[in-house]
């Protein structure tokens, strides 16, 4: 009963991800297929690349993360199979990777070239279909990875905002994106915050320069309407409001800045 | 091949489903995890209710269907672990199972409280992970109900606003949401007509103080465009516009009138 | 493991998919379902058909494909159960099949009729739930096709716009729809175009009498934001902005026109 799981920017109203699905589960019939989301934003390789990190604890070893965010389908752009922590992924090499690769080990890594485990026709437009999909399918079916191809030790880094720590503890980082609450999700991870506080007490928060408040530990430590931060479940500090939509409220989104003091 | 349903508020573009589904599969690998909606409006336990009320008689027993609208995350609420009907519901204590409750006998009702069944870490922000998850995963694989927590016989009751029967025998209802298709679902029930009328024959529906006209079997008896009123697939009074969107047309939502005459 | 998909215009914020699919689970508790989409726009009979085309060939023998588009529901329209290079269709008959029809060679179809492979109680509104997704799932658990009712061999044939080859051989035929990326799909197939010439050079594509320029092989021979044609990845000639949206872009949609030259 191998796991295949799918995150893309495909949408839902077309037939892409259907093909996808066909695709496997006539190679690995009884593969269990789960959709991460196809609603990445189109094209944008970031925020594909920090999902994948997202989900990646939650899923038991052996599963297989097809990730296809592919604006340079059809280019020289290779397309990679790796093994992190027991968890495999397949996606172009355009930066998809690059969030597992900063904070995992890579067990494996392999340039996929072999034919045989594609589909015998491969478009120029859609290698989703016509590679990753049977790539995932044979790994799922006990295909080792060293046979999809060569293995490779460098691959696209995307340059990810990192927050700064200031000489005055202060620590600076930025808005990653609203989620579908509205909450903003931070790239200051608690590891960061740990680091530089021996404990929360006395720490605030500011967005973009307005203070939000100290970090708490729920929503309903503030009344409804009011923003607050706190730890989010995914291990970022995030900015939210008590039963509303901090996105839309403060007016924030990827970029606005953070501050910790 | 236990089967797990989800319906939640998260919708589908985050990460959430898939953490969920990621906890689920881990645990209990052969289940079959369906997804019955994530586009609840966010906190409309009402909404929710309704659904799960609506989807209960299609699936075998034995389902267990986790339900997570839960805007007390982090509060006191409980969690909750029930069966009517040979079916289980896991759910947050926030009146999410009190369609279910009012309709059919209880046949077990446990507080959720045992940590071996929950995630080794709880955060405090996303309890439909690491509690309501794995809680479904341990009942899919045979973990009894009692083992999950001490029963409780009361729980939190939304109140629904209930048709009511007139001394000139109308029945005045309301509309409970618009569907995809815009068509207005209300809260007056095949049962209540039933009890009221001998036949539906000279009986009359009204929106907002406007006839619909007599109740139909199907769109096709009147005019494309035109409105109509009629029993829904779910045995509830609907009133639709044939090929059209009544919400729309009708300027109808939420707590607007029916009545039946 | 059978295999059913679902292919509808019901959304995701409706119990609609979800009735349906636990009907299925309980009569075929083994059988895998898959999303095509539930995102058709509402009685898009014609978009239905196609979608069920393009993804005809990636499936396996033996998969069950429902699809229910149905504004007909509850008027005297019948229910189609077919087989095509031996996977199965399911779905009312109001041209759904038509694509498949007219490209594929019928082994089998027939009339669903055969009240007991249907629901004990079949509401007026809901064949989906009712008839067609228990016929689905009986034939995933090995019911013969003919045991569902009577053979046919007429059916709803839908006009599908077809392309036109002029005495000049140019070629005029028409966009389709635009999908999720925006890309504009036509009704010229790449066999309409290898029939009329020899070789893709000195071809040049215009949208309503607008140049697009020469037949593409992938989106990055063109610059970002600029249009280019290429044949898609369903073997139909595409109109698309690399890195953007044609159908905004470009200001066209279905029904604008094509011309191969």
């Amino acid at each position: 009963m191998p796991l295949i799981t799918l995150l893309t920017d495909f949408g839902t109203r077309d037939q892409y991800v259907a093909s996808l699905k066909g695709v496997i589960l006539h190679i690995a019939p009884s593969a269990t297929v789960v959709d991460v989301t196809h609603k990445i934003p189109p094209r944008d390789v970031i925020r594909a690349a920090l999902m994948l990190r997202q989900i990646w604890p939650w899923y038991p070893p052996g599963t297989i993360h097809v990730a296809v965010v592919d604006p340079g389908v059809g280019s020289r752009r290779r397309i990679l199979a790796g093994r992190y922590d027991g968890r495999f992924v397949v996606a172009p090499d355009n930066g998809l990777v690059s969030m597992l690769h900063r904070e995992l080990r890579v067990e494996a890594m392999h340039v996929v070239e072999n034919p045989r485990y594609m589909l015998g026709k491969v478009s120029p437009t859609f290698h989703g279909r016509d590679i990753m999909a049977p790539v995932a399918a044979h790994l799922a079916s006990g295909v080792p990875i060293e046979k999809l191809g060569p293995p490779t030790d460098h691959l696209e880094i995307l340059k990810f905002a990192t927050p700064e720590r200031m000489p005055d503890y202060s620590i600076v980082g930025e808005v990653l994106y609203a989620d579908q609450f509205g909450n903003l999700v931070t790239n200051i991870a608690r590891n960061h915050l740990l680091q530089t506080y021996q404990h929360r007490s006395g720490v605030e928060v500011y967005l973009d320069g307005v203070r939000i408040g100290p970090i708490r530990t729920s929503y309903h430590e503030v009344d409804s309407g009011k923003p607050l931060a706190l730890i989010g479940s995914d291990n970022h500090l995030e900015i939210a409001v008590n039963c509303g939509h901090a996105g839309q409220t403060l007016s924030a989104n990827r970029g606005s800045k953070v501050e910790v003091r």
